[in-house]
């Protein structure tokens, strides 16, 4: 069935997988919703998008995405609430983020239009994958690759433009225990560590790995000159919690600037949270979790949501973070959340209705 | 027509392109022969790999190569000598590069026999695609990547490792200048830059088009903390030549071990020529410039062979090379192509019959 609905295309899906889904133990990203919306780049410009029933993609083997790692994404969630209305979070900071991605990646930007207007036409046929069992939401995953074929090592010119979305649980399922990183590093000064490049995961692997032989769910990722300072955990921003004192490294060539980072930022503040934004050591946070300062560390991010640090490794030492009852955590993720989900008034108008 | 080749399945093509193609006006890596080899990791193995038309690939949306840019490459050729017969240059040592890329990359490892009885009987399928032209050659294209799905951010479950074929002329027409960069940066410290990962590739294209837009067409990356160190090219690794030493960076974890520049290096010291292997600094390189005693500097790699640099710029300021009748890039670049085309004695046993 071919509907023409604004500027994209429909095409309908003649069948539903959704009884298939086990909607109850939703895993993080593994089952995928009937349909998706494609772009394509050709002869200079962006077309009309299409959605699709959810297939295959086919490429040529020459297509730069298989070759050079050309390739961009986004994290985003849209969540339903107790009427059933779905809702997005910020949906305009991700497509900024996208394009500023693209820039970087040699990649042409996504229209704002062919962004917000290909994913609202989405989640309208999608509204029914949107999952209400708690902790769960509709995981949506926008993403460009290089199409475009060579062996060239140069930009290609064609890409796709793709929206896939998986009903999800949790991203980490009990106690997150992290690894501060002392050889291995995750990006450059003058890199590509800010954009959401598809090689600054891969890079992440083999050493997160070696980190989960150990003992650890995640990594910290430290700067790769002197490993002396905090970055990020690669699928979500650090914050640390030193007595009453909220910190957080700031953005830079080689740190994500994450839309839930700078929301809990704010949050915090309009908490009455102290909050500093700094340049934070692994020596501060090892004198403060020795003489009892520390008292929480958690990461941020959309996957992630909040998820506390229950300990730390560093130089073959583990570090147990104190179980508080008052803890930023706990209140930060109940007040995002709260947004996200339409529990509560959202005085910062980040709430985007579908 | 299905054969059993050894231990590859053998699926002939029914038609042929070789007639659609200029082979007197080969650009680089853009048009590719009849056959591709496919092998894919399943079930925590390698199958058994097969040869077939060269077609396009058929992946999931959500295969990871697509979103984490999972993947690993390497580059190779194969020449023809007078005689009409095919032969490689040290593809041990490619396929003990791949190998070394995918560990760091989390892919797992191809068993050497794969490698290079499915790249020979490739080759013996795909003989006639070698071109005879003066220097050019079939570059070879092994590449791994992710086709196994999962939006989570960890290593795939299935990987295809493919080889294709593409009849190719010189990897840069004319003279090359280049820019040394003071702002973007290749590869971390303890981060993926010795591999031949994807991603680090597609990094490289934003500063690159920026060096192309100021007239240059290479970029020569830098130290990520000082810019003050020459590292390498990124399609290639840099010589330099003060008066009549021939210098090279160490490779790291930064900087890519070249199998063109370790055959360099070798043949020059053959040649009586002293060398050095040595971090050298953009100042050295400047101040030397400005002094006459930088008499070289030559980019060496599989796809660029030696390509001598005729001007350089730093900090708004160029640099021309001097002109040499008896420059070393021309004479090593006439040693190592006499061995690839088996037109000399091969000495150190670098020629590889297929």
């Amino acid at each position: 069935m071919q509907v023409q609905l604004k500027n994209i295309e429909v095409e309908k899906s003649k069948t539903t997988k959704i009884n298939e889904v086990d909607f109850d133990n939703l895993a993080f990203g593994s089952v995928y919703s009937d349909h998706m919306l494609v772009c394509d780049y050709k002869n200079g410009a962006w077309e009309t998008p299409k959605i699709m029933p959810y297939q295959p993609i086919i490429l040529d083997p020459a297509a730069k995405i298989f070759h050079y790692g050309q390739s961009i994404f986004e994290g985003m969630k849209a969540y339903k609430d107790t009427d059933g209305k779905p809702w997005l979070f910020r949906p305009l900071d991700n497509h900024k983020r996208l394009n500023i991605s693209a820039k970087r990646m040699a990649i042409p930007e996504i229209p704002e239009e062919t962004f917000i207007e290909g994913l609202t036409t989405l989640l309208h046929l999608e509204k029914d994958w949107i999952p209400t069992t708690p902790g769960s939401s509709l995981y949506i995953r926008p993403f460009v690759m290089a199409s475009g074929i060579g062996f060239h090592a140069s930009p290609a010119d064609e890409y796709k433009f793709i929206i896939c979305c998986a009903p999800s649980g949790a991203y980490f399922s009990g106690k997150v225990s992290v690894l501060i990183e002392e050889q291995y590093s995750r990006s450059a000064n003058g890199g590509v560590g800010y954009a959401k490049a598809g090689g600054n995961y891969a890079g992440q692997f083999y050493p997160t790995q070696l980190a989960i032989k150990k003992g650890y769910n995640q990594v910290i990722w430290t700067d790769d000159n002197t490993h002396e300072y905090i970055e990020e955990a690669g699928a979500m921003n650090i914050f640390i919690r030193i007595n009453d004192t909220l910190i957080t490294g700031p953005t830079s060539d080689r740190i994500l600037d994450g839309i839930t980072r700078k929301s809990i930022l704010e949050i915090a503040e309009d908490e009455g949270i102290k909050t500093e934004v700094r340049k934070i050591s692994v020596t501060e946070v090892v004198t403060a979790a020795k003489s009892g300062k520390l008292k929480e560390m958690f990461g941020a991010g959309t996957a992630a949501v909040v998820s506390p640090i229950a300990a730390f490794g560093y130089k073959g030492v583990d570090y147990d973070l104190p179980e508080l009852n008052d803890d930023y955590a706990s209140l930060l993720k109940k007040r995002i959340t709260d947004i996200q989900y339409n529990r509560t008034e959202d005085k910062f108008g980040w709430r985007f209705k579908v």
